[in-house]
């Protein structure tokens, strides 16, 4: 029996770390043959383009490199497939590409739409009499896929918002007259990036000084009112911002101002939530003040990602690979963290279809009582998964990275 | 005798290290008693805010952590001096207040304008019968500065603009749709900074596709019909864009973007050239496309500095300790660079005069004849500057700084 891989969703540090650890632990089982990856997803089985992945990340120097490569080294996709019982044809060509290659099995890594995916594929191969299993292994920065303790890539992404958060605490603080900086990290829903950046006070830092998750109504008023007081202890505030923080109505908090301006193309302007709250303390507060987006470099600085995080990845896709053999099919691999201190977890299987149809939200419990602050709780949740460093192996000053072309 | 070591304008990587090695230097020689710090450049001097450097950085951890730490660990400030001939009293309080605490040299790290105060206080003290010794040392990401090969802070600078540009390479190919990015880089006049991406080249990368630099004139429809002609050949086209790319009639192309502020020095604040030209693809071509600002990381990123920067900082640095004991005042140190390969320099003088009143614009001859890339010449020129790594210390899994607090 032949296996394939594939990768599906945003990119993120970790995704190519789940599929080198699927990939070895493939090659340990007597019972598997070839092991194919396919392009951009499930687009790649679709158009019958796949891979033999021993030819690409086979030997150990081009695996080393595959860790370190940010992204999704297969290419990725966002296609959302129809339910099978409306039009099942999709499926059909699926399951009769990879019967061709005598594939019995694939594997599946990424969000909650990956996990739609396999769930409704498992669905439809199990009431059509195929033999195909089909696992998913979680991936995403946001953090927010349920049933699983945290998400691989997460652990990374968050170690690249506290070390910039750290750096620009330094950058901020290097003027004696008052300063605000609003940093904004990815989240349009959940917010656990954003609250990751808390992490920093364990090396005694006291920023940042304020933190707005999506999870929490988000008022202009409570905002300004909130930089003016920490401006009276410090003389560089700096807040930290989701891109998803939304007024008490639900709408997005940059909304108003994005439909209120026109580009000179008469577009509307479309700036993010940073770029907003820089306008607003400029008008309203007067003193000095920049945003910085932190935008897609948080999903794809391997440099310093998180050795747990690549650890986790991988262990996580091996996981995958022993619950195939094992049977198991229709399912997402998850984390169920055990400790924080040592810090312990084990990997389990839950239904893909739970993990598919909600959001994991950052805890309410762990969010200030005033809303602008994160707890001692979600600092411990958050340690262990930013410790340790893979050191980029470098040519010409620059981290190389593996490319696996068609 | 003792003396004093200040720090000026903008953060970098690698001012501290300027400062260390200064440090250093002028602790092995037996004509120097007390190191002074003076707290936010000349503002320190001028209000009596110094602290002693042995108390902060005499340590061999502290002063490892002093090189790691971006931004400037005795703070900066962006003052300039009027012309002592229509105002000295603040030349007198400087010179009496250096004197009060037996201060015959001070090192004055900065850009330009810190230039600019070199000049102008040595040129007061020659005039006003004082004895008090002031060099400069340079310092600048932008890489504008004149009479010196290049500028500690640039290689640093320039190392994370390769490293993300590298990285957002990975990030933006990953779908199968064609997508263009735009990533903006710091660069008021000079392109130094966006010219350097060029190096990722030399690891076999093709992006990026277009470079775009303030010392060729810009226009709209070039722009568009440059990316148009490169996604014929690759699905992702990647742009690097100059903050302060003009139009030939002198104007910055996203003037309608800007807040019309300056700063002290007169300096607009820029930002937005990615954003607006963001639009401008999405209006005119339509396709995916995305703008990333890069923003202050690429002058706080410690914890990807090139070593050769910080090295380099150093002994430019402690060369101004003994170009100040050989009796040198008014001068800039300089690096005269020898040969690319092996790379070598030296260390000289120039008068800080000369360096005060011209900028380093990046050479015509290193621009391709279409205005849209650079040559091998500058990846030549880029390439020892970007080489080495400086590993942070990490702890809690991010990495430290050093805080010197008045």
């Amino acid at each position: 029996m032949n296996i394939v891989i594939a990768q599906s969703g945003g990119p993120t540090c970790a995704i190519n770390a789940s599929l080198g650890g699927a990939f070895r632990e493939a090659e340990k089982s007597r019972h598997i043959g070839k092991i194919f990856g396919a392009f951009n997803g499930i687009e790649g089985i679709i158009d019958n383009k796949l891979c033999d992945l021993e030819e690409h990340i086979g030997g150990w120097s081009d695996y080393e490199l595959l860790l370190r490569t940010p992204s999704a080294a297969l290419g990725s996709c966002r296609r959302k497939l129809p339910d099978w019982k409306d039009d099942s044809s999709i499926y059909k060509t699926i399951a009769d590409n990879l019967r061709k290659k005598d594939i019995g099995m694939m594997f599946y890594i990424g969000g909650n739409d990956s996990m739609d995916t396999v769930a409704k594929f498992s669905d439809y191969i199990a009431k059509n009499g195929r033999d195909i299993k089909i696992i998913g292994i979680p991936k995403t920065i946001d953090n927010d896929l349920c049933c699983t303790d945290h998400s691989p890539g997460f652990g990374s992404a968050a170690k690249y918002v506290c070390t910039t958060v750290g750096e620009i605490t330094s950058d901020s603080t290097v003027y004696s007259i008052p300063s605000v900086t609003i940093i904004e990290a990815m989240g349009r829903h959940a917010g656990w990036l954003a609250a990751a950046s808390c992490c920093i006070r364990a090396n005694g830092e006291s920023t940042p000084h304020l933190i707005y998750l999506p999870e929490v109504p988000f008022s202009n008023e409570k905002f300004l009112s909130d930089v003016m007081a920490k401006m009276k202890e410090h003389r560089a505030v700096i807040a930290v911002v989701s891109e998803g923080v939304k007024t008490d109505e639900g709408r997005f908090a940059a909304e108003a101002y994005q439909s209120g301006q026109v580009d000179t193309f008469g577009h509307t302007y479309l700036s993010g939530v940073g770029k907003y709250l820089e306008r607003l303390v400029a008008s309203e507060i007067g003193c000095k003040v920049r945003s910085i987006e932190l935008n897609v470099m948080q999903r794809c600085s391997s440099h310093i990602a998180s050795l747990e995080d690549i650890r986790s990845a991988e262990a996580i896709g091996a996981a995958a690979v022993r619950a195939g053999l094992d049977g198991k099919t229709g399912v997402m691999m998850a984390f169920v963290r055990e400790s924080n201190s040592p810090y312990k977890y084990r990997i389990e299987t839950v239904p893909a279809q739970q993990a598919a149809n909600s959001e994991k939200f950052f805890p309410r419990e762990w969010i200030t009582p005033d809303g602008n602050d994160v707890t001692d709780d979600a600092l411990e949740y958050f340690l262990p998964l930013i410790q340790g460093e893979l050191s980029p192996i470098l040519r010409n000053g620059i981290p190389m990275n593996l490319t696996i072309s068609e």
